[in-house]
C-alpha cells in the first residue's frame, strides 16, 4: 500500500502512520516529496490495513497495490480452469453452451427447449424453478416440481442443469437435482449464499451484480473458493448504465481483461446483457470473438407465450443460427467450439 | 398499458394483440396514427402483461402507465406513514435520527458510542453484529455477541436497535435483539430475506441498492409490505456512479421524489452516501432541508482504530455538531426534530 | 405523442390538454382507463411539442412514439449507406480501417506509421493536429504543421486522412487538408461545429459523447445531415460508467442496435473504448464480429515514447495481427474486409 | 507519481524506468516490496509524465499523487473567491441567485420574469438566446435578439445578465451584452471555447459536464484561469446515470467536496439537475444546506407556454416560496443570502 499523506502534515502525523503500519506487521519506507510526503507500507496484509491506515490522522488517501482477491487471481494460479459438469465443459481452451427458457414452465416446454438447444450443440440447459423476481406480483417459478422437471429433461438428453438458488436453506434441495448452481446477479453479493454453494462442491456459475466492480466481482468468487471449492464459473451479464435502447449494458471488454487476470472461465449471458432478442446473436458471436468461454442464452420454443423474458428469448432456430455464426468465429480463431 | 407497433404491421398482428389483451381480462382501445398504430390496454394487471405484449409480432414496445407496486404507493393510501420503536419515530412529521458504529467491536465501544449519541438526540443505535463484507479476508462482526452487546446498550440508554440481518435462517437469531431489522444495500433484492424479515412484524430499515431504480426499491418494499408487515423505512444509501471523488453518489432527489410517490418513510445515510467522513455533516444537513424523515450515521469513539468504516466515520463531538445544525435547519423550515 | 394523465385530472385539464393538441395541427383521441385518462397525440410533430403538453395542469408524463431524428432513420431510408473518401470505404458490407498515431509529432513517426498501417491493410490514417486535451497543461498538437505532415503521408501512401476539427473557425483550415473529419466525443453536442462540418461537404466521422443516448448521437448525426451532407460515419468510442478497469466501458450492442436504426455506417473505435493496449485487439475482433462497418485504432511505432495515449496505442506487428484476426473473423461471417 | 511494476518485472525494466523519470528532470525512489517494486517519481510535472510512464515495458500502472490542476486549488489560493458582477456576488460566504426562462421569447415575457425574480431576491437574470439543443428540429434561440431584449431587462431591473455563448466566434457578440458568460454544459470540454470565453475577462459560469469528474471539470476550469481570468464560477447541474426518474441525477456532495478543494464559488441548478418543477425547491434548499454559493434556476412567467424547459421552470409565486425557504435555512446555518 502506498500512504499518500495531506501537504503539511506533521512529522508526528508520519511517525504515527509509520508505526500502525509496522504494528501491522508490514514494513514501510518514507519518501518524501516536494509538496507531500508519501509512505510505503510493504508486506501482504489483505484484511482491513487499508481502511485503519486511512482514517489516520494527516492521511489524504491510501492506494493499494495488492489484487485483494487471492485464489482467484493469476498471481497464484497461472493455468486457466476448466469446469466440467456431465458432457458440459467450460475454460481452458473448451467453450461451452448452456440454453433454455427464462422460466420452467411445463414438461413439454422444457423437454421440447431440451431438445432443440441440445441439437443445436449446447451441452447445458437453463431454467428457472425458483425465480427471483422485481415484482412480488411476478410469476415466481414452478419451485421443486421444476426441479423434477429439469431433471427429466436431463434424463432424456444428457444435457447439465444450470439452475439459480436464492437462499442458503434452499441450497440442499436444489443441489439434488442440479449440475451447476447459478447465483444470480441480485445474489452476488449475498455471502451466506456464496458459502453455502461453495460448500456443496457442485460447479458454481456467479452472475455479475449489475453494478459490481471487477474487484468486487473476483472478491465474491473469492467467497466461493475458500469454501474450497474451485469450481467457478465467472458470468458477465450486463451492467446498469445510463443507455436505455438495451436493458442493461454488457461490457465484453471484461472478457479479455477477466481472462489475463483469473484462471477462472467466463462466459456471457447476451440474453440478459442486451434484454433485445434482436441484439442476442451478433453479442453472442462478439463474445465468442472476445474470447468467451461460454454462453448462456434464453430460448423458448414460443417466446410470445413465456412467462418471462419472452422479449429477450431466442427461438430454436434463431438459437441454431447463433450457434452456427459462433462456431464460425470460434473455428477462424482457432478455438473449439462443441 | 400503451403497445406501440412497428411502421408497417399488420391487421393480423394488430388483431392479435387485441385478442391477447382481452385474454388478459383487459379492454383494448386502437389508435391509428400517422407512422403507426397504437392500442391502449385499459384496467389493472400488475403480474406479466407487459413482458407478454412485448413479445408479440409487430410490437416495437410496451409503455406502462401504472406504476407496478401497489401498497407502497401514495394512490392506495396518501397518509404519510410513521415507523415507531421504542423512542425512535420515523415519518409522518418525525425526524429520527439512528447512529452508531459500522460493527460493534466491543462493550466499552458500544456503550461509549451509545451514550455519547443519545445525548447527542439519537434514537436509535445501529451496529452491524453479522457484517456484509465485500471481501472474505475482512472482519466478519462479533455475531450474536454482538447482539448480546447492542441489548445491553439499549438496556443502559433506551435507544432502539437497528441492526442488519443477512440470510432468512438467521432472521429468527436476530429478531431476538433488534427492535429494527435492517435489509442491506447488497441484499435489497434478496426476495426469500425480504420475506422472512416481513413476517417477523418488526420495522424493516430497507436500504436502497447502488444500482436500484425507484420502481425496483419501492418492489422490493412492495415484498415486505405483502407479507402483512407496513413498518417499513425506506433508506437512500448511494448509488454507483462514475464519480470517482465520492464512494458512491447521494441523490438527495430520491427524498422528495419519494415523498410524492409514497407513503412510507424515507431517511438518509450521508455515511455510506459520501465515503468521507468531512462530507457527511453537510450531506446530513442537506437530507433534513431536502425533506428527510431522518438520518442513519456512523459514529465512532476514535475512528481510526475501527475495524470497519473509520474513513467514513464520525467522532461524538463531529456527531453532535452535525446534529445541531441539523436542528437548526430542521426547525428554520417548521419541521419537529426531536 | 401519448399524454398520460394524473389520476384525478379534471374535465377542463383534459379539454386543455385536448385543445393544446388540436393547436399543434394534431389530432387526438381520449382513453379513459381505470385509474386515469390517457390522450393520444395523433401527427408528426417533432419540435418541442412533447415539452409543450407535459408542463399542461393535470399531466403526469408525455411519452413519444416517434424517435426524434428523421434523416438518419431507417424509416426514411432503408438502404445502408456507404462513405467514400480516396481507398475508404465504409458501410454497406464494406469494412473499412482507419489507424494511426494519437497525435502528429514529427515527419519520421507519421511517415513511418502510415506505412506500416497501409501495408496491414488499413485505408485510412489517423493522426491528431490539434488536440482536445483534458488539461491545459499537455501537448495540444502540432496544429497547421501537423496537418501537412499527414498530407505528405497521404502523398506517400495514398491513404485517406482522418483528423480533428475542434471548433467552426478552424474548420476551413482543417477542411484544405483531411478527407474525413472528425469531430470528437467531447464536441459531439457542439451544434456550430455540427453545421460549419456539415457544409464542407466532406465526410464526417462522428464520435459518440461518453454520456450520449442513443437517441442524442443520431440527433446530433441528423444535425450535419440537414445541412445537406449525407457523409456520416458514426463511431462508438465507450461510454462512462463506474467500471475502472477499463477507461470507458466499450458498449459492443451500439453496432447492431444502429445497424437496425439507421443508414449510417458505424465504425468502432477499440482504443478510447478500452484504453488499454492489451485489450484493444480483443475488442476490436468482437466489433467484427458485432457487425462493425469499420475500426479506428491508435498505432505508434512506440508507444512508450508517444507524447499522447500511449497505453492505448497498438505497435505496428501487433495491428497487423490483430487486422489479420478480424479478417479471419469477417471472412468466416461472409464479410468483405480489404 | 508511484510507478506500480508488475510482478516478475526485470531490473532493466526498473532502470529504465528509473532512467524516464530522471529524463523528465524528476527524481526517483525504488521500493521493493514482497510481490513487486514500486517507483516513486518526485517534483511536480503536470504534462504528460504519467502517460509517458504507463507505456514502459514491466509498468502495471501509474498513480499520481498532486491534483492534476493547479490554479484553482486551495493549495494555491487558500481564500476563497467572490466573483461579482452587478448587484451579483457569489462566493466567499455570498449567496447570489440567478434565475429567470429557459429562453428569451419576447420582450413581456423576459421583463415580466426579471421583475419578478427581482423582487423575489435574485441578482441575476438568466436567458438563452443562443440555445444548444439536443434536436435540430427544436427552436434554437432569438439570437441576438434575444440578447438585445436581455440588455433592456438589464437596464429596467439592474439585473445582471447570464447568458450562453456557444462558440469561440459568438463570444464577442455575447460579450457586448452579457454580464456573465456561461458556458454550458455541452460545451465544458470545448477548449478554444474556454479560451475565448477567458480572454474577455468576464465573469464565466461554467457548468459541470454530465459524465464530468471532478478533476475533468476543474481543468476545465484551468483552461479558463490560464487566460488570466479567475473569475469563474462552477456550476453543478447533474450527472447522467442509471436514474430515470429525475432528468439528471444531482449529486450535491460535489458542494462540500469542492469547496474544500478549490477557491472558486460553486453555484446549483436544480432545475436541471432534477428535470421536474415540483423537485427544484427542496433541491434548491438542500443545496443551500450543503454550502452552495448560490443557485440558478428556471423560472418562466407560464411554464406551459414555454418555448423550451417549460416542465421544469418555477412560477414566479413558487421560485418566491423557494427564495423564502432558502433565506431561512441559510440564515439558520449563519451565512448570508440577499
Amino acid at each position: 500500500m502506498i500512504v499518500v499523506m495531506k501537504p503539511g502534515s506533521t512529522k508526528e502525523q508520519i511517525d504515527h502512520i509509520v508505526e500502525d503500519i509496522h504494528q501491522m506487521g508490514l514494513r514501510s519506507q518514507v519518501i518524501v516529496g516536494t509538496d507531500r510526503t508519501v509512505i510505503a507500507a510493504l508486506g501482504e496484509k489483505r484484511d482491513g490495513a487499508k481502511e485503519a491506515l486511512e482514517t489516520g490522522n494527516g492521511v489524504e488517501r491510501v492506494v493499494p497495490i495488492l489484487a485483494p482477491y487471492k485464489m482467484a487471481s493469476t498471481e497464484v494460479k497461472k493455468e486457466p480452469t476448466c469446469v466440467e459438469a456431465l458432457g458440459l465443459k467450460i475454460g481452458a481452451g473448451r467453450i461451452g453452451v448452456i440454453a433454455g427458457p427464462c422460466s420452467v414452465e411445463s414438461k413439454e416446454q422444457i423437454l421440447q427447449v431440451a431438445d432443440s438447444v441440445r441439437e443445436a450443440g449446447a451441452a447445458g440447459l437453463r431454467g428457472g424453478a425458483f425465480k427471483p423476481r422485481t415484482s412480488p406480483y411476478s410469476f415466481q417459478g414452478l419451485k421443486e416440481k421444476g426441479l423434477e422437471l429439469l431433471a427429466l429433461a436431463r434424463e432424456k438428453t444428457g444435457l447439465a442443469i444450470v439452475t439459480e438458488v436464492m437462499a442458503p436453506e434452499m441450497v440442499p434441495l436444489v443441489a439434488k437435482y442440479a449440475d451447476v448452481m447459478q447465483v444470480g446477479a441480485r445474489n452476488m453479493q449475498n455471502y451466506p449464499l456464496l458459502e453455502a454453494v461453495g460448500e456443496t462442491r457442485l460447479p458454481i456459475l456467479l452472475k455479475r451484480g449489475p453494478s459490481a466492480t471487477m474487484d468486487e466481482f473476483l472478491l465474491a468468487a473469492e467467497y466461493i473458493l475458500k469454501t474450497g471449492n474451485s469450481r467457478v464459473i465467472l458470468c458477465e451479464r450486463g451492467i446498469r448504465t445510463f443507455e436505455d435502447h438495451t436493458r442493461f449494458t454488457l461490457p465484453l471488454a471484461t472478457v479479455p481483461y477477466l481472462k489475463q487476470t483469473t484462471h477462472l472461465p467466463i462466459v456471457v449471458d447476451p440474453s440478459h446483457g442486451t434484454g433485445k432478442a434482436n441484439l442476442v446473436s451478433p453479442m453472442a458471436v462478439a463474445a465468442i470473438a472476445a474470447g468467451a468461454d461460454g454462453l448462456i442464452v434464453e430460448v423458448h420454443p414460443d417466446p410470445e407465450k413465456a412467462v418471462s423474458d419472452g422479449y429477450q428469448s431466442l427461438t430454436p432456430p434463431a438459437f441454431q443460427k447463433m450457434i452456427a455464426e459462433c462456431r464460425k468465429v470460434a473455428q477462424a480463431l482457432g478455438k473449439k467450439m462443441a
